[in-house]
C-alpha cells in the first residue's frame, strides 16, 4: 500500500528500532460490508498505553482532534485530508465535514490546508464529470500524495537542520532544547525539530535532548520522552520551569521548536510556553530555530498580532492530565492559551523542506515558500 | 498562649475571613503522661484536604521538612526553631536534633538560621547553670520570639512592599504575576510577596494576581490559589509556561516573588521558575520585586554561584504530583533543581522589613540587614 511506505512504523523496523505505531492510517477492507476507516493512534494515552482510536465518521475525527487525540500541525494536515476523503466514503456530506475539520482547532494552518487541498481536489473531479466512488478516490489520492510528501519534508528538514546546527555550533556534540512535541507523532516522517535532533543522534552528535515537559497536557514528557527513549537518544526531562537554569548554567546550545502558524513575517505560533524560550535563548546568546514544513507558512496572516491563538478549557490547568483530579480550588479560573507567539527578531533561523531562512524576515520567509 | 496571637487563624478570625488553619503550632497539654508535640498543616494535601500531621519526635518533622508537608522560607526557620525545643522537650538528644533539621534542606538559610537560634539559647541557659526543663523552657521561648517577630516582620514587608508598588507603578490596579506560594502557609504572618498582594487587595488596588501553578509540585495551584480564593482575591491560575503571553500582552504590571536566600551581593535563589520570570521582566520591561524578612539574607554566602541548590528526586516530574501515575516512560532521568538563581541586575528592588534596597546591590543589601 502506498502510504505505507511512508509511515514511521515501516521505516524503523527497515532500521531495527523497535516500531512505533502509525500515528495515523488509512484502512480500507478489499470487500464486503464494512467501509473505510482512518485510524489514530491516541495520543492522550501515551505512553502508558497505545491505544488506536477507529474512526468511521467524521465528528469522531473531529472529537479526537479537539481533545488531541491527533495533535502537530503537519499530522493535522494529514488528519484533515484523509478527512475529506473518510467523509466522501462513507456517504456523508463532504462540504460540512470539509467546514468542521477546518473549524476544529483554529491555530494551526496546516489543518485547514489540508482539508482545503482533499476538498478541492474532490469537487474539481466532480465538476469535470467524475462520479461520487470517483471523485473519493481522488480525494484520498491527494491525502495520500500529501502524506508522501510530509515524509519527504521531513527527511529535508533533518538535513538542513544538521547543516545548520552544525554551522551554528562548531564542533558537535549539541546539547539541544526542545519543546512540546515534535517527532514521528506529528507528521509521515520523523517530524521537524525532534527530526533534527535525531538525525544528529544518528550522526552520533547529539549529546543531549533537553526535554521540556510541557504543560499542561505534558506532551513533552509523555510523547517526545517516549520517542527519545525508542530512539535511543541520550534525553533529559524537565519542567519547563527549569530551562532557565540550563540557560543558566550553559547547558544549551540551541532550541530546537516546531511550529504550528508562521505568518509571512516570520512571527511563530507554536505552543504556549515557546516563547519564553526565545527570550531566555536572546538573553544568553543560545540560537533558537524553528523547523517546520513550508505548509505551515501562513502568507494571508501578515504578522504575530494576526494569528488567532486557541484558548483551551481551564480545567486542562486546574486538574491533573488524565487524572481528572482537581489541584486547584474549585471554582479557580484558568488562564489556558494553547499557544504563543515568538517575534521574527527573536528567532535566529527557520528551517523548511526547502531551505534555512536567517535572518527571518518577510523576504526570507517568502524565499522560502517559493522553493 | 503566646504563639496563638500570632497565628493566620487569630488575624483571620478577627477579621471575619474563614479562618486558615495555621501553618504550623506548638502543643503542651498541661499535665498527664503526653509530652509536647508540634502540630503542622500537610501542606501536602491542599486544597483537597487539611490535614494536621502532631510531630512528636524530631525524625517526624525531619520527614515533614524533606517532603514539603511543611516548606517556605520564614516557615522553615520557624519549623527549625520549635524542632530544638521538641529535642529538648522530649528528651532527645538536642545536639544530633539540631544537626539533622539543619540538613533536611540545603537552601533555604533560614532553616539553619532558626535552628542556631534555638539552639545557641538552649546551649546558653545550661551553661549558665539551667537544668534541662528551665533551657529546654529558653529554647521554646527563643522559637515563639521568632515567630511573633516573623508575623511583625510580614506586616512591615506588607507596607514597605505596597508603598514600593505606589511608586513603581502610578495609578494602582496593579496587576501581579506571583509564583510558587509566599502566603500564611509560610509564615508567622501574612507572609512575604503573596502579603504585599493581600495588602493591595485590602486596600482595593489589585487589578488580577496571577498565579503560576509552579511545577513540578504545584505550590501556585494547591496553595497560593487556596490562599487567594479564601481572601477572595481577584486571581487567575496559569501553567508557568503561559507567563510569557501574559507579558507579550501587557498584562503584568510587577512581579512579585519571595526568597529562599539571598546572597551577599543580592542574587536571590528562589523556586525554580523564578529566574526566566526575572528575563521575561527584563525583556518587557516590568519591574521584579523580592520579599523576604532579613533573615533570608545570608551575608556569609558572597554571590550567587556560592549559592547551593537541592536537586530533588526526578520522580517530581516523571510523576504526576499525589497521583504516583507515571507521565513518562520508565526509566526517564529528570532534572529537577528545586530553586534557580536570579543575579541582582534582574531584580528591581529587595524589599524586607527594614526597608526597600533599589538598585540591588552589596551595599543596599548590607544597609538593609543592618536595619
Amino acid at each position: 500500500m502506498d502510504d505505507q511506505s511512508v509511515t514511521p512504523q515501516a521505516n524503523d523496523q527497515l532500521r531495527g528500532v523497535p516500531a512505533l505505531s502509525a500515528a495515523l492510517r488509512w484502512e480500507e477492507p478489499p470487500e464486503g460490508p464494512e467501509g473505510a476507516v482512518l485510524v489514530l493512534l491516541d495520543q492522550t494515552r501515551l505512553p502508558a498505553e497505545e491505544v488506536e482510536l477507529v474512526c468511521t465518521d467524521v465528528q469522531a475525527l473531529v472529537a479526537a482532534i479537539s481533545t488531541l487525540a491527533v495533535r502537530g500541525a503537519p499530522l493535522l494536515g494529514l488528519a484533515g485530508a484523509y478527512g475529506v476523503a473518510l467523509a466522501a466514503a462513507r456517504g456523508y456530506d463532504v462540504d460540512e465535514a470539509a467546514a468542521l475539520l477546518s473549524g476544529a482547532r483554529p491555530t494551526a494552518v496546516n489543518l485547514s490546508r489540508g482539508v482545503r487541498r482533499a476538498y478541492d481536489a474532490y469537487r474539481a473531479a466532480l465538476s469535470a464529470g467524475a462520479d461520487v466512488p470517483a471523485a473519493t478516490a481522488v480525494a484520498l489520492s491527494e491525502a495520500r500524495a500529501l502524506h508522501a510528501e510530509d515524509a519527504r519534508a521531513s527527511e529535508s528538514m533533518a538535513a538542513h537542520g544538521l547543516a545548520l546546527l552544525e554551522r551554528l555550533v562548531p564542533g558537535g556534540g549539541y546539547r539541544v532544547l526542545t519543546h512540546c512535541n515534535t517527532g514521528a507523532l506529528v507528521s509521515g516522517g520523523r517530524g521537524t525539530a525532534f527530526g533534527v535532533a535525531l538525525a544528529a543522534h544518528r550522526e552520533g552528535r547529539l549529546r543531549r535532548l533537553w526535554v521540556d515537559e510541557t504543560r499542561p497536557l505534558l506532551q513533552g514528557a509523555r510523547l517526545t520522552a517516549y520517542e527519545a527513549a525508542r530512539a535511543a537518544m541520550p534525553y533529559t526531562l524537565l519542567a519547563d520551569n527549569a530551562a532557565g537554569s540550563l540557560f543558566a548554567a550553559g547547558e544549551v546550545d540551541a532550541v530546537l521548536v516546531g511550529a504550528d502558524r508562521i505568518a509571512a513575517d516570520g512571527s511563530t505560533a507554536n505552543k504556549v510556553g515557546t516563547y519564553p524560550l526565545a527570550v531566555l535563548a536572546r538573553h544568553h546568546g543560545v540560537p533558537f530555530v524553528v523547523v517546520a514544513p513550508t505548509t505551515t507558512v501562513d502568507p494571508a496572516t501578515p504578522d504575530g498580532a494576526s494569528i488567532e491563538v486557541e484558548q483551551r478549557p481551564g480545567h486542562e490547568v486546574t486538574e491533573l492530565p488524565g487524572a481528572a483530579v482537581p489541584v486547584a480550588p474549585l471554582g479557580t479560573q484558568a488562564y489556558n492559551p494553547a499557544f504563543d507567539v515568538t517575534p521574527p527578531d527573536l528567532i535566529t533561523a527557520v528551517v523548511t523542506e526547502t531551505g534555512v531562512a536567517s535572518p527571518v524576515d518577510a523576504a526570507s520567509i517568502a524565499e522560502l515558500v517559493a522553493g
